[in-house]
């Protein structure tokens, strides 16, 4: 039982991590994942994305069996009818989610405990750019502050440092500060 | 009857938008908002975003009377139990859901009536980056494919017009593509 407790740390079981790591190590081609979503317009603001099937590790996923479903919208004053969080609110739940699970599995790694993991979130806007009214303002969030409050075994300098690994490999924080290229294409028959 | 039709184009009333245009054109401090997410970590790779308050146009706003409650996970090979999209697909669909809600904004304006938006996403990622095991690959994706399918009442030019506006203005589109400066604070009592 103090095994198992050993082994599982913030819900990570550390020896299935180690056992993933060998194993890219051994192989990098196992790293190349593709993610996916596919997006259909319902009605003004609202749209949905449906998210199941992903490559990674040499084959198509087959371990994945439900799709989930989300459901975007806006709130009236952008012209919506709140039928879902908005996709900039989506973006700061993304990067949530990227620096939590990342912090969850460093700490896991260096065998810190954790007891609680929080974070709000801030994104400035100004609407005139995204709305076509300014070019002097950028569409996007100006910046985005993120307030974590973590708690575990560990004394606060040890914490701080694996909130600041996260940092430096959480994927959706590397995309949100860096940029990604993307490809747009378009059919329309 | 047909007055009503006119002025409501692909679910978004025109009159409304025309008004909403002109309100931030007097007064551009109205263009300002803040969105907002508050997450928490429930076990693993699950934590769980809430988000319903939003500054804007001048206020607090008090109009949104439900909160959206979104679940991160993670797939079994990348150490989770499937509670939820990852962190990636759902930065996918932040960029989805904002593409396609402000083409069908911008067709609004165009006066285009859109039949049918469909959009499929793909973003490649080699998981060694944000795993820790290789400094040679980024952690997020190295690019994000994006394939729409754009149907309605205009000629193949002018819905392709509308799809290239549509990234100009894109708040999460600009962010992807261009990076957000994002601060990172932490408290650990």
């Amino acid at each position: 039982m103090s095994q198992v407790l050993d082994r599982i740390r913030n819900g990570v079981d550390s020896e299935q991590m180690y056992g993933t790591l060998d194993a890219l190590k051994a192989n990098p081609e196992l790293g190349i994942f593709q993610f996916r979503a596919h997006n259909h317009w319902i009605d003004g603001a609202h749209n949905r994305s449906k998210i199941q099937a992903f490559y990674g590790a040499g084959q198509e996923d087959t371990t994945r069996n439900q799709t989930f479903v989300l459901d975007a919208g806006e709130p009236a004053i952008l012209l919506g009818a709140d039928t879902g969080a908005n996709p900039a609110e989506y973006l700061l739940h993304a990067l949530a989610a990227c620096l939590t699970t990342t912090l969850v599995y460093v700490a896991a790694a260096r065998k810190v405990r954790l007891t609680e993991v929080e974070s709000t979130l801030e994104g400035d806007m100004d609407v005139r750019g995204a709305l076509g009214i300014s070019d002097e303002v950028r569409n996007g969030f100006s910046r985005i502050r993120v307030s974590f409050k973590v708690k575990g075994d560990a004394p606060p300098e040890k914490l701080r440092e694996v909130v600041e690994r996260a940092q430096a490999r959480s994927a959706v924080f590397d995309m949100v500060t860096n940029g990604v290229p993307v490809e747009v294409g378009v059919v329309t028959a």
